[in-house]
């Protein structure tokens, strides 16, 4: 049997359980966390399902950044200094990768206060996820209100990729399958991901 | 080991290494079946990875969209009558799925190329794919065009759910465990998901 569920039902949801539906939409996604650094030097992580692929030629990725109508120190960060990382993480830390989520202050880094370590190189400016096995490092290139709602695309360019290097196939596949990162359906479930099959570019065929 | 690569390396690799490798830096994703009808009434089908969760009140949700220097036809038809809809589908249809992205012509509906029936309701003008468990429809919203490389983000509003009954959870939640559907990395990689655990709301620990 099949629910029909309309917009005004949406509206008319107590706000917890829309929010646990309309989260779940969009499927699983890996979850990444993205480190940032404070003007006053504080190492900021934050876990981000809302990773997009913008392109490949220039490289560029986004996050998609809520509201910023509360303190937000990832986008206060990435204006301030220009640069973000995003670091995949294992599937056996997705508790320490949740906890990120809590609402620390400005001077409390989430480094410390879940258990990563911080690394930096001299290309970017923001702190990588030391065991990271794939980390990406990124320069703010374009700021995009979405008006319906005050989200926020932050674009980035991708200056720095670190990773693994047994994880870069011969035709530049990354074996995420190896990896077994983490991925999280909305907020709060968190999966794991088994490979089925490499596909071959699809054709018509006639 | 770790392998260190930076924008000039990337600018420098060959083309088909370059998309490889940037279209795998974001993970894995649940992939959905974009419906779409077209002006002359030709049901479109097409594999999207790049979905966003724009916010859950009012309920909004983005498909990144290519750029569209040559023929689209999920744009043109989002264009020309306001509607999508957005298709989860088993794991075990990935084969299928992934055929939608071939390029066939205007008149060839995915549909029947591909082997999915489609469904219609008196709420969104677009095709619905008969048998996905979770179908969501939208009605555009917002078209946001990125700057940076001209992709183009696609906003709308949820106007219709449709989900097996037994999939919504008392809070609200979409058990996806039971549905396994597709997940993809890149653009040709496809994953199915395991799910580990859920985790509360995180607080800071003091």
């Amino acid at each position: 049997m099949e629910n029909h569920i309309y917009a005004a039902d949406i509206a008319s949801f107590e706000k917890q359980y829309r929010t646990n539906l309309i989260n779940g939409l969009g499927g699983i996604k890996s979850a990444l966390l993205v480190g940032t650094r404070g003007a006053d030097g504080t190492n900021n992580l934050a876990i981000f399902s809302q990773i997009v692929h913008i392109g490949a030629n220039p490289a560029m990725m986004g996050i998609l950044h809520r509201p910023v109508s509360v303190e937000k120190h990832t986008y206060e960060n990435i204006l301030a200094n220009g640069f973000f990382t995003l670091n995949h993480v294992a599937a056996d830390k997705f508790k320490a990768a949740h906890q990120t989520s809590a609402s620390y202050s400005r001077s409390q880094s989430e480094f410390e206060q879940c258990g990563f370590e911080p690394a930096f190189t001299n290309t970017v400016l923001a702190p990588y996820v030391k065991d990271s096995p794939l980390k990406i490092g990124l320069k703010i290139a374009e700021i995009i209100p979405i008006k319906s709602n005050g989200t926020i695309l932050l674009v980035g360019s991708v200056e720095e990729i670190i990773v693994q290097a047994d994880l870069i196939e011969a035709a530049g596949f990354i074996d995420l399958n190896k990896l077994k990162t983490i991925l999280v359906h909305g907020l709060e479930t968190y999966y794991k991901a088994e490979k089925m099959e490499r596909l071959p570019y699809a054709k018509v065929n006639n």
